[in-house]
């Protein structure tokens, strides 16, 4: 058994020590990124606290452009993995498939192809690109899971488990996602700053009683008491899972909400206000040629210098409301994340962890051929209860609390 | 009778209108700066404005490089003007200074050379270069004007007023300045961004009881009710009238406020939190250098670009406390300026015309015989009388408030 995994930024840090730490069921461990050096530290840690679990298994680095079909085809020919884990960003998710299917070896992902901010790209096209691999991967008869972090990932898996267990008609689902923690920093950002930055000002998509709504970032907030991290403010925001559940799973209305401080706002609407956040090339009084959004990430701290003494708790989960045996039900399913666990299991914090974890998590259910259907899958169309019995063991566990039914306030704001 | 006006940004703009109203004194005008076009913009206001008084006279446009003293010397000698008026940015005011000296002209500027945040340029040093041109200036039998625009400027002409005309004895000296206009942009700064945000983020110097006291910027606030501008929160700044009044008038106080808005100041809070408004180099992630306040700059409205449909009015002026037969007593000496009533007369907006009016203002002076000692001079050594006389007529007024005698509740922040 082998895996390739492409990418080397905070999501692929956790997943190659998930990996190491399960390498009696995923074999060999070949990590490449356009920068070997960055995979060569991340083995570094690995050993350096003991992860890797069979040490007759192989565990390499590689450097490889994921833009570049042609040499990812190469390297997958040449290691010859049972699967790809494609930790990098989500632009390279089509370069990956492609090599995948031309190579005929299985793929699985954390997060759709697409920015979610551009035309053509958002939410209810989201995922136009990777289905159109329905076909090519079934006929090639190898197995992609898309978007196996937690949210996207977990999320639907619970999504899928209320439905198989929980309910007989479902009416709401919304995503709640909130970082509790503190990393003591003025300002920053838990992952690649561009990235984030893009996603939060792009327009929010849910869907409402048969159609699409598009709404404005941060217009609609509701107050929401997570379990073991009090009440947070949550904005109404563009994400992956809302499209992939509404294919799925029929509801009145499907959303993803985030958390964010008063604090954290003000800082993002002052950068964007002064035009700190806009990818157009923006002209120097020297006539250098900068984008703002590329200037802010140089600024603020890597994301992965955070990681060490970042404390407090992350809380992400499917709040589901809809009928059981005749009678109104409201459930949340969670987990809670703690970063200083994360950093001392895998010197990484929370927001990565809860990103990788669940990969592992499914890799291994494709590995034991649980989850190893010919064709391109999302989470919720596969069977939560393997999935939800393996990823305590692999770190993060999950709950059920009952709630009072009933339908949020939602404050539309500006 | 001839001028050399070196500068074309804002200040130079007021500065060239003024001169041409006035040119029946002043004589023959040439503007000049780096880029040519600046100042045939600046014609081209003054013949659409009407604003040349006697038509007989030169108005031309020339391109000069300020930081080369041989080139400026040349300039001089081939418009043999009377007076240089230096409207350029601080930091070409000392190759300025030798080209006068050494072509033997009379100088007039508007601020210090230095930028008050650098050390050894700091408000107890800030006119150690300048006034080493003391005795230079005497020998070559020329005058040197510093610091004539309205802070500095005016507002030690009204000290000096305070001390000749209504006090015996002084005790302490505020210069307060609030702009209390309204520009329509979420955030903008009145003049270049980098000199205002460098300006604002140093430390602020004050002189009490026989020393110099310094103290991080924004952490000494008072509330002062400002006429016809209603009560502003202004806080303790480096600026450059602080130093000369230091030198010339005995006080137990002397400090410098500004009006800053809560918003104005959450803007620059964030951005120097960020790392913003830092003039060191940056390394982005494709290698291209930048320094973020030139990035700032780029991004923030041209200052220029406010004055159409600026409204509101500033308030300066200098609060002067002390005794008089005895008695203690306390008085507001102030201008305010309208941005709409600038615009209509130069097409600019207050900040910059209360900073032209008074160069102008002083230059008349010159021409008349009344401040046209040899040497180099400040404003509070020479006569306010023919000053104040002359002011309103150039376009500011000034009035004298009688205020209950009594020290502010200075609020120590941080």
């Amino acid at each position: 058994m082998a895996i390739l995994q492409i990418g080397a930024g905070g999501v692929g840090w956790v997943v190659a020590h998930k990996a190491a730490q399960n390498n009696d069921v995923l074999g060999d461990i070949t990590i490449a990124s356009r920068t070997v050096g960055k995979c060569e530290k991340i083995i570094e840690s690995i050993q350096k606290k003991n992860n890797l679990k069979d040490s007759t298994k192989k565990l390499e680095a590689r450097a490889v452009n994921a833009d570049d079909v042609d040499s990812l085809v190469a390297l997958i020919k040449e290691v010859q993995p049972d699967l790809v884990i494609n930790a990098g960003p989500p632009w390279v998710n089509m370069s990956i498939m492609e090599a995948c299917y031309q190579a005929k070896v299985s793929y699985l992902d954390t997060s759709v192809a697409v920015d979610l901010c551009s035309e053509g790209q958002q939410v209810p096209q989201a995922y136009d690109w990777q289905w159109g691999y329905r076909e090519k991967f079934e006929e090639a008869g190898i197995t992609g899971i898309l978007g196996a972090g937690f949210d996207p990932g977990v999320v639907s898996v619970f999504a899928a488990y209320a439905v198989k267990h929980l309910f007989d008609e479902i009416d709401t689902i919304d995503v709640m996602d909130v970082n509790a923690g503190d990393h003591g920093k003025k300002f920053a950002t838990n992952f690649d700053p561009e990235t984030n930055m893009l996603e939060i000002q792009g327009d929010s998509f849910y869907w409402e009683n048969g159609e699409w709504k598009q709404v404005p970032c941060h217009s609609r907030m509701l107050e929401f008491e997570f379990p073991n991290c009090g009440s947070h403010k949550v904005y109404s925001m563009a994400h992956d899972e809302v499209r992939s559940m509404q294919e799925f799973i029929p509801a009145k209305r499907i959303e993803f909400w985030m958390g964010f401080g008063d604090r954290y706002l003000n800082y993002f609407n002052v950068m964007r206000d002064i035009g700190l956040l806009s990818p157009d090339p923006l002209t120097l009084h020297d006539g250098t040629v900068v984008q703002p959004l590329h200037v802010l990430k140089a600024l603020l701290p890597d994301p992965t210098s955070l990681a060490p003494g970042y404390t407090g708790l992350t809380c992400i989960g499917t709040w589901v409301q809809g009928k059981k045996d005749g009678k109104e039900r409201s459930v949340f399913i969670y987990n809670n994340a703690d970063h200083e666990v994360a950093y001392e299991d895998v010197e990484h914090q929370a927001i990565s962890y809860t990103t990788g974890v669940p990969a592992i998590t499914a890799a291994l259910q494709f590995f034991r051929g649980k989850w190893a259907d010919k064709g391109v899958f999302n989470m919720e169309q596969l069977d939560p209860d393997p999935f939800l019995e393996t990823m305590p063991s692999i770190g993060l566990d999950w709950h059920v609390q009952e709630l009072e039914p009933g339908q949020p306030v939602i404050h539309k704001l500006k």
